[in-house]
């Protein structure tokens, strides 16, 4: 029932994955009558694909995650979560509100074993492929040992991408040893103890970009800040080269010829509108597409929830994390 | 002598701007024979405007700061500092090594009375005009004091630019009052209560860039992070639209036309490395060019330190921060 845009863009969206993808079911979680008008026009064959289940409440965009946890019991975003839980829907994908989202997630699927607090991780399109981020702002502080969980996490991510062995970097002012805050360097210790992760030390934002590794880790303050501002930056540029190629008869020339190509750039470069963020280290799958990403952004999210769930991501996490987790040798502060 | 590019570049910026501005003076610091050589070709007219001072060492750019503090008495980054603290330059533009020059200037330019730390501070291109993002990694852990010293000077920076009631926000990761850190959130409230401070509240990564304020205001982790990726993003967008208009006969003849416009968009959009990086708070102007910025790089910082000097920006900055920091009532942890 969420997203900037409402049920109807999200079901347009449902829809067209559903053509595209014949393994798919879909449920669709809301208000049933709403939901039953914006289906009726699915084939008979692909309305066996897609059921509804009814939620009476809804979580505005702006309601506090502690008042969704306490005050709605029947919200659409509740009861997908439940469905997860119960094993009755392999992921949820929902457009709404990310704290509330977020806060929900941890109360209705727990955690998986050894991790304090899931992350957010995004696939950010970088020099040559994908970069997995993390944490996105669901962590605003975070300890040396969770970065550690977060590199872990977001190792599993780059592996559902078909990288075998991902390069782990930490997101820092500098490349030097001596740079950077405390936490980072402690995680950076820690890192490069860890038997079984592929870490290469420090990257700068810019190395982001450059492709400089597959897993980029840094706390929710600072991800977030790197991508709502990478998002800024490129619609910016996009407004101006718009701008640019009305400037004259050449230039307008020129932006005859190369629209469909900028149009094409552009929707490679949307750091995440294009992708679902997905939230890791939860016993289950949840992927949170950009509230603004429109039809396009809430397929590419289905398509991240049935990859997650093609590559078994919480299992594998559950995995990695026994194998990982207890070779972490120092408590906090130690 | 310092610089991605060594002295000779930085002397043919010096030599550029020494043309352009007839006002204009200038003391090049470094290994005499070497400076005296690279500007044989003045006439003697502007020979008159240049003058050089002579530094047997120079600090290289991956040395440590404190190395560069304790071992080299007489470098170029240090002997210039000097000529300004003796009243004998007006302000000193360097494209050395970041780290050394930041404490150089701490050490021999001391910070003005309220200042516990310098920031370091650039104007970056947004919709329409330019926001000041401090601070950008002189500081990676701030109190919210900090943060409220930043916020003090990063609105003196943007007056320089005509400006007169910046308005200043904190970036953090959603508007809304419960969000971010508990630094963030303190500095939010010594910001309210400033007199005389235009706070607008808190602004996210994409508002940065759609100009929701004058001045954005962030610990030295988060500052760097967002810059940095910023460049990269740019730099990757613009070598994609390159590839791109050559993707093709059609996109090829887009691209002959394109490219001019694409020029001057990049030129425009590079954050940093068109202009200068100041460093404020210190009793003096120092402005970092940034290291690969090129000639027409270090030409912007000579530039921003004139428009410095002109704002004489250390006095006016002395004098808001007499008005404005007794009216921070809280001690830290306060």
């Amino acid at each position: 029932m969420g997203g900037d845009f409402g049920p109807r863009l999200i079901v347009q969206a449902s829809i067209a994955c559903l053509k595209a993808t014949p393994s798919l079911h879909l449920i669709l979680v809301g208000q049933p009558s709403l939901l039953e008008e914006l289906v009726s026009g699915l084939s008979a064959v692909e309305r066996t694909r897609l059921s509804i289940a009814a939620a009476s409440e809804a979580i505005g965009m702006d309601e506090r995650p502690a008042q969704a946890l306490r005050s709605k019991p029947d919200s659409s975003m509740r009861v997908a979560l439940e469905l997860v839980r119960d094993g009755k829907a392999q992921a949820c994908v929902s457009g709404g509100n990310t704290g509330a989202l977020m806060a929900l997630s941890r109360f209705v699927l727990k955690t998986l074993p050894g991790i304090d607090r899931p992350a957010m991780v995004a696939a950010i399109p970088t020099h040559c492929g994908f970069c997995q981020l993390l944490d996105l702002g669901a962590n605003v502080d975070c300890t040396a040992e969770q970065l550690y969980q977060f590199a872990v996490m977001g190792a599993v991510a780059a592996q559902t991408l078909g990288i075998a062995r991902p390069r782990i970097a930490l997101l820092n002012v500098g490349t030097e040893q001596i740079k950077g805050n405390q936490q980072v360097r402690q995680a950076a210790s820690l890192l490069s103890e860890a038997r079984g992760l592929n870490y290469v030390g420090f990257v700068e934002g810019d190395g982001l970009y450059r492709s400089e590794a597959d897993v980029v880790v840094c706390d929710g303050f600072v991800g977030n800040a790197v991508l709502k501002s990478s998002e800024g930056l490129a619609s910016m540029i996009g407004e101006r080269l718009q701008a640019l190629f009305r400037s004259g008869l050449l230039a307008r020339l020129a932006g005859v010829l190369a629209l469909p190509l900028l149009r094409r750039l552009r929707a490679e470069l949307a750091p995440a509108r294009h992708n679902g963020a997905s939230f890791l280290g939860l016993q289950g799958i949840v992927i949170k597409s950009h509230g603004s990403a429109g039809m396009q952004g809430f397929q590419s999210a289905i398509e991240r929830a049935l990859s997650e769930i093609r590559h078994n991501v919480p299992e594998r996490l559950r995995g990695q994390l026994e194998d990982l987790l207890p070779r972490s040798p120092e408590p906090p502060g130690g």
